[in-house]
């Protein structure tokens, strides 16, 4: 089979197997599937489509989108400056996702893994980072390791790169903060497209043993309203990130990708408190701090 | 006294104006104010600042920020790219505000004013316009009317063009929605200086008398849980519309200005649903429909 299908049927197995796996986590949340086709903007040729599966109202997940998706389309003039083409007809597949837990104490986190084919260039990108609202050192470093083990059996060197790339890709500029405490982001992956694809898998493989763990520690830890209002405010941010910053989301309806599916990851409630400032040594203050000057983890 | 001075003088008295009207229907909201400056881009010039009032936790207002500011600065590429400029100093006086009712039966409202002065050329652009939760025909009727006839007072094919532009400006791609019931908007009133300003003064005298009638009208319906929902999903599409296309909240994001004033537009509680869709012929659908195929309202 060549290359594109057999990384599109490896999407679309590793989708399955994370809403399994979610979905045992969370005693009342289940996936609600739409399969969607992809329409181009008018007088432009382009079709395909995608799957996306979401969760909402869980105990353990408050919403958690996993979306699939394979288009053929037109770079229009804006999206081929961005990539430094011409404009061309190009093909994308990908898996994204974003889980917003109900409690405070478990982190958001987010992946991407996607392949995108041009005329004559194809290449892999992607990525895994953590969002937490209380930072607990033992879960930012457990992600971070078990995504350096993923890194290190294609290359020892990558994890360093890709960390650092994540750190300086999810910043608001406008906050002087970063989204959270990173994980790894790596683009532009081209040459060997066969080895590159095992390292996405490797990638793939190692995102619910990095994530889970962390959900199954913290999910039971007690919170308040001041947790909760907390959380609120910091998922202000993750919009702000990607609604402004965010490659993917501004991508996506750049091309008339399906709406919903593209914004499935903004959270499901969310403050916006006029100039909030965490008291100065609070738990809160801790994690903002964090965020300003990003740390090795590992 | 020069003009640039007199436009300055017209915000902060206009600002007082409304947030004093503001205060007095509210029993509980109160107006706090942090003046601030304006720091530049590490190694260019420039300074200034402004004055923010914000009013929070109001019963009638959920959160009000009305803004004044007054900044000097250089154009960096972007933003002389997009005014086709050359990079150059700026000055730049403004004011700005939103203001989010607590009631689901209240319409959110916005209004900016700004004065833009470069190297050899200098503009007026404003607008205001409303955006309800729920549809009340008379009240978008008695807000345009309102503002057709400040806008009449200087040229009486003012508010035909300018109504077209609101709707044009306020218009989520994504979503092919307008963010609301529309209202003016116009930009580039270069040329006769005074009389633009004259024209500017008349739409600032024009806000309170367009608004407050219908927040008078409205703020003592009943309302429960479902039109809340409706509410927070609702303002989900305003921060969409803020955080992605608002030149205003960009330009002031990309000078380097001071974010707790540029985002104080955003509501203080926000829900997004994945694929909410309103119920066919209830006042849910009814208000997307007409946001889907903008009225004359007068």
């Amino acid at each position: 089979m060549q290359l594109p299908q057999r990384v599109r049927d490896y999407f679309a197995e590793l989708q399955r197997a994370i809403c399994t796996a979610l979905e045992a986590r969370d005693s009342r949340g289940r996936f609600r599937e739409d399969s969607w086709q992809y329409a181009p903007e008018s007088g432009q040729t382009g079709g395909g489509g995608g799957v996306s599966r979401v969760l909402t109202r869980g105990d353990t997940f408050e919403k958690a989108g996993v979306n699939i998706a394979h288009v053929r389309g037109e770079l229009n003039e804006r999206l081929a400056a961005r990539l430094e083409v011409e404009p061309q007809p190009f093909e994308a597949s990908g898996i994204s996702l974003v889980i917003h837990p109900l409690s405070p104490h478990v982190p958001t986190v987010h992946m991407n893994l996607r392949f995108l084919e041009l005329r004559d260039r194809a290449w892999f990108g992607g990525g895994a980072d953590l969002t937490p609202y209380y930072l607990y050192h033992e879960d930012a470093a457990h992600f971070h390791l078990t995504l350096r083990d993923a890194c290190n059996l294609h290359d020892p060197a990558g994890y360093a790169r890709y960390k650092r790339a994540c750190d300086e890709y999810f910043y608001l500029r406008h906050r002087q903060e970063t989204r959270g405490v990173g994980g790894i982001f790596f683009d532009y992956l081209s040459g060997n497209l066969e080895a590159h694809f095992a390292f996405v898998q490797e990638v793939g493989q190692a995102f619910l043993p990095a994530y889970l763990p962390i959900v199954d520690r913290r999910r039971n830890e007690p919170w308040w309203d001041r947790e909760r209002a907390w959380q609120l405010l910091r998922r202000g941010r993750y919009v702000e990130f990607n609604l402004i910053y965010d490659r993917g989301t501004l991508f996506g309806l750049e091309t008339q990708g399906r709406t919903e599916s593209i914004l499935m990851s903004l959270p499901p409630l969310v403050r916006w408190d006029y100039d909030h400032r965490p008291e100065p040594g609070s738990p809160e203050a801790e994690l903002v701090e964090v965020l300003r000057r990003p740390r090795e983890w590992i």
